[in-house]
């Protein structure tokens, strides 16, 4: 099995497009001016006299530089490129002659390089590794990627021949998955086997550095990949490090990192999973924790640890034909990911909460500095660690990875998303196109041109109205020239329960409408929306919204009448109210208001 | 109006005897070993080889003093009078010829004397005044309550005729209300001046000093104290400010001070207090918050708070005899005051949850010391910061102040104790008997000797059944010597729902019979106590429990079926099952569990 790279595939229409857009025209300029604003660039001349580079800011650097690259292959960008290309020059001019580049080991603590295994040293390697390699293959332009295969070489030095390093396997994966990149591009199976021996090695050694406050679970080496059966730690780190374990299972067809590849999934989609795709529950360690808990004002939810499930899972498919996988794409991608950008494109959330009280934010306490952490409230155009915003620059331009795999005679569609393709496929070039306005509504045509091929279509874990037969998840039709394929996957809106073990969802049902996950905020609804009842009984009227991308919801609610006493004997004295539904992924874009997911209902 | 001091209210049988036993045969002992072993006793002979003492160790073993001397007002102890006599000369020893005391800053840090607004010296000083008044009472013996006498002396000089020190009012309150108990011991007026003298000081200098991290809020001092309308900061601290308040008002008919009393009372009651009567929400600070924010699994609710809430309401009571003032007594002393100490007396809570989930405290986030705070989930022996488990052992012994005052003509019974009292009343002496099994059931017979009386009894809040006349909570009758008043308060389980601004508890209700709050545990009923639904159209089964002293309830209930999948649309599957229910105040004496008060039903 093979994807089907997104370079084959342009966005045509409907929600995407107006996504991409939106990174072309604002975004990928608004996060290139707040990096600007903090130093970021700069640095990368050596200049830090504005600003002392972060460790990490080579990688935010080079995920904008991805993104770049990505929008550059549907259509140039002449004063992006020329960012990039001077960036490049920088990065040559600053790289050791042995080949190291990291800014902030070079200019400010150059006698601490691979010495500190939490310090991101490797983790900003494996992403100039990927800008690299995508800057070639969208401009052909071979500098930044000779650069890098320079560094990936002086790595394997280090890390493998000479073994000279202060730690033996990164605190933050990401390299893993960049080598086999690199290794893809270049065809150098050294880089493949430099992904294996970081994979192999993880838990192999547990006196590896861990810093004072965290323990070897932070970084997913606790014990050896293959034996692991739960996702845990930080989890970001955690599906980049799944990522590249599952690149290698497919290239090495490695039984038992497919195993444990499989068993993790299976414990974050069946345990450790919001609703909305979002993993790490923990702000403590931005850690996954047990199973079940999921509390909801307090979830932590980074957007690049959606964005990174998404990633995993996406690859699972190349292992496994099995639409669970590709559910958990569409659940993270239109619901935990797509929440982390504004409507407008120029602002980000880090984490993203599946409740928002502001009342808990601004309680007066009596002391100062000491309140419970929540996330915040509202979109920041930049952070301190800024790693999300640029992540979702090169996240978006590229999402039509998603959409197809292959094999020899099948082409797999897994996301739905209004498009035109050029795919080989059984020894044939055809052309097949999607037409439609998903997740807005469930109907796709699907056409082809250039012969008749073999697909097979998921059928959304969502989706009741299918009555054709499938194979895990997926219906296996015959797409003929002549006829196109017709699907309609009816999106009502309806109520879903967790799992009771899920005790802050105990009595409380989310409303989602296909793949898209509604919510309730204050500014339409008033404030106390714990106390409003959705009437389960009664229909919800949907009405398109512009400004949302997905349609709104209304539905007949109820309140219990305030109370004149704290408290009092159980009253069934309701008032009857309209309540409001919007996509969460659009939640938090007019004002700092409440919001929730999960309801009573009556 | 005035209070029948418990003195003259000996208690005879039910809840209240067996609780004063316990108090005498074990946790007065249990107490005094846990601070002997900690070097709080032997601080007092400035021997600090073993142990450093901390600025609040003298009202520690103050309020030990108090609860020794209420105890021996019914039987001596002489053990325990060994104990506080020698401690009695340990105190004459250290006093400073000036009339300072305090073991801190006469053996660790004199040169700091009335230094840091913040280190309890005059909290300490005012527990000192409490126990020297009730030894004295208790003994006769006059030596404690000379010395302290000459200690308040010295204070006037210094904060009143001198102002020398450098701050104003204390930061924590206590010696406000002590002031008051001097007075009323001594008649020395000047006593009753220094109190009004730090209460209406309190909140007229916003420059008197704070601690780095906290505000005036914090120790009350936000504004004028006639100002304030709300109950904000430290609930300790503000409910003992709020004693000397309604103390102060009473004495001198100030109606400013009583209406802000009445309005912070009402605060409080009407938005700030948990169904448990405890107060102060918030851990950092341990404090009150804002209005209706009343979260269970992180509620402060500190053993303390719900002591002090009763004092000050019980206070309230010979300012407007209004039931109201009563009934918060009845709900703090039942529930968020008996829940601190353990039914083999011999260990406490400082928290008090109204939730426990103990995977909360376990859940690994792969970082170390960084962990969310919540409540301990077990009682203990003894705290650093052990101010609850002294305060426990002065309040038991003294419970019947609670349960009458009298005007001109009228016994007001607030309390229900089996119990025989001597009382003078309208120029007759007469004896007062209650007999009753209170709050095992609600059959109150109260018995006059001597005469006949004007009684006016409390009609409880939760009680329904009554069916005659009452006045702001109270049926007026006349108690004939020939026929005794026999009250029937029907304690029937009931539902109580919180007022849907007091966002936890939407759609959950608590179960109450009678004053005592119930909850569940999970020791009893399972793991996931937030996914029962108490079927709340069945009747609870009402069983006798030696173990608990109140019954246990059980009811039918229903969880909902786990699910194959994390989420899945919303079903109706339930399976049966019977809950258990036992009284909160018995709750953590078996195993570390789940626990919960508010629930789902069906």
């Amino acid at each position: 099995m093979e994807r089907i790279d997104f370079s084959k595939v342009k966005i045509t229409g409907g929600f995407w497009k107006q996504k991409q857009e939106l990174v072309r025209n604002v975004t990928v300029h608004a996060v290139y001016n707040r990096f600007s604003d903090t130093g970021r660039f700069e640095a990368f001349k050596g200049d830090t006299s504005r600003f002392t580079p972060h460790i990490f800011w080579d990688s935010d650097v080079a995920k904008w530089v991805e993104g770049v690259a990505y929008l550059t292959m549907e259509k140039r960008e002449p004063e992006l490129e020329a960012i990039v290309d001077e960036l490049v020059c920088d990065i040559e001019k600053m790289q050791d002659e042995n080949g190291y580049f990291n800014i902030f080991y070079t200019v400010v603590e150059p006698e601490n390089r691979f010495k500190y295994r939490g310090c991101h040293e490797l983790y900003c390697a494996g992403h100039l590794m990927e800008a690299a390699v995508a800057y070639y293959n969208a401009t052909g332009k071979k500098k930044l990627l000779d650069l890098m295969c320079k560094y990936a070489d002086y790595i394997e030095k280090r890390f493998v021949i000479d073994k000279d390093t202060d730690f033996i396997t990164p605190g933050h994966e990401e390299i893993e998955l960049a080598l086999v990149r690199l290794y893809d591009c270049t065809g150098e199976e050294r880089y493949l086997k430099l992904s294996e021996f970081f994979v192999n090695q993880r838990g192999m050694h547990l006196e590896d550095g861990v810093a004072d406050w965290s323990v070897q679970m932070y970084c997913q080496s606790h014990m050896p990949v293959r034996e692991q059966r739960t996702a845990e730690g930080h989890a970001v780190r955690a599906v980049y490090l799944y990522c590249a374990m599952a690149d290698l299972a497919l290239k090495t067809g490695d039984i038992r990192l497919k195993k444990a590849c499989e068993d993790i999934f299976d414990n974050i989609a069946e345990k450790r999973m919001y609703i909305t795709g979002g993993i790490g529950s923990s702000q403590e360690g931005e850690a996954f924790t047990v199973d079940y808990d999921l509390p909801n004002e307090i979830s932590y939810t980074e957007s690049c640890a959606a964005l990174g499930l998404a990633l995993f899972a996406n690859r699972m498919l190349l292992l496994d034909p099995d639409s669970k996988y590709a559910d958990v794409v569409e659940r993270a991608v239109y619901n935990g990911f797509m929440s982390s950008i504004s409507l407008d494109g120029k602002s980000f959330f880090y984490t993203n909460p599946l409740e928002i009280i502001p009342m808990h934010h601004t309680r007066d306490v009596s002391v100062t500095g000491k309140s419970r952490w929540l996330p915040i409230m509202s979109r920041q155009e930049v952070f301190d660690c800024s790693c999300c915003p640029p992540n979702i620059v090169r996240f978006i331009p590229s999402i039509a990875n998603l959409a197809y795999t292959k094999n020899e005679d099948t082409l797999f569609i897994h996301q739905y998303m209004d498009s035109v393709s050029d795919i080989e496929i059984g020894g044939k070039k055809v052309r097949v196109t999607q037409k439609t306005a998903y997740p807005v509504d469930g109907k796709v045509q699907i056409l082809v041109e250039g012969g008749d091929i073999n697909i097979a279509v998921r059928i959304p874990d969502w989706c009741d109205s299918y009555k054709g037969e499938t194979k895990k998840g997926y219906a296996y039709l015959e797409l003929k020239e002549s006829s196109p394929v017709e699907l309609d996957f009816k999106m009502e809106p309806v109520f879903i329960e967790a799992d009771p073990r899920v005790l802050d969802n105990c009595g409380k049902y989310a409303v989602q409408r296909g793949p898209v996950v509604y919510c309730m905020e204050g500014v339409d609804n008033g404030e106390g929306l714990r106390d409003i009842r959705l009437d389960s009984k009664c229909e919800f009227t949907v009405e398109d919204s512009k400004e949302f991308l997905a349609p709104t919801l209304k539905i007949k609610a109820y309140r219990k009448e305030k109370s004149p006493t704290l408290y009092r004997k159980k009253t069934d004295n309701y008032v009857e109210t309209e309540a409001t539904l919007i996509p969460y992924f659009a939640f938090a874009n007019r004002e700092e208001t409440e919001m929730q997911i999960w309801s009573l209902i009556k």
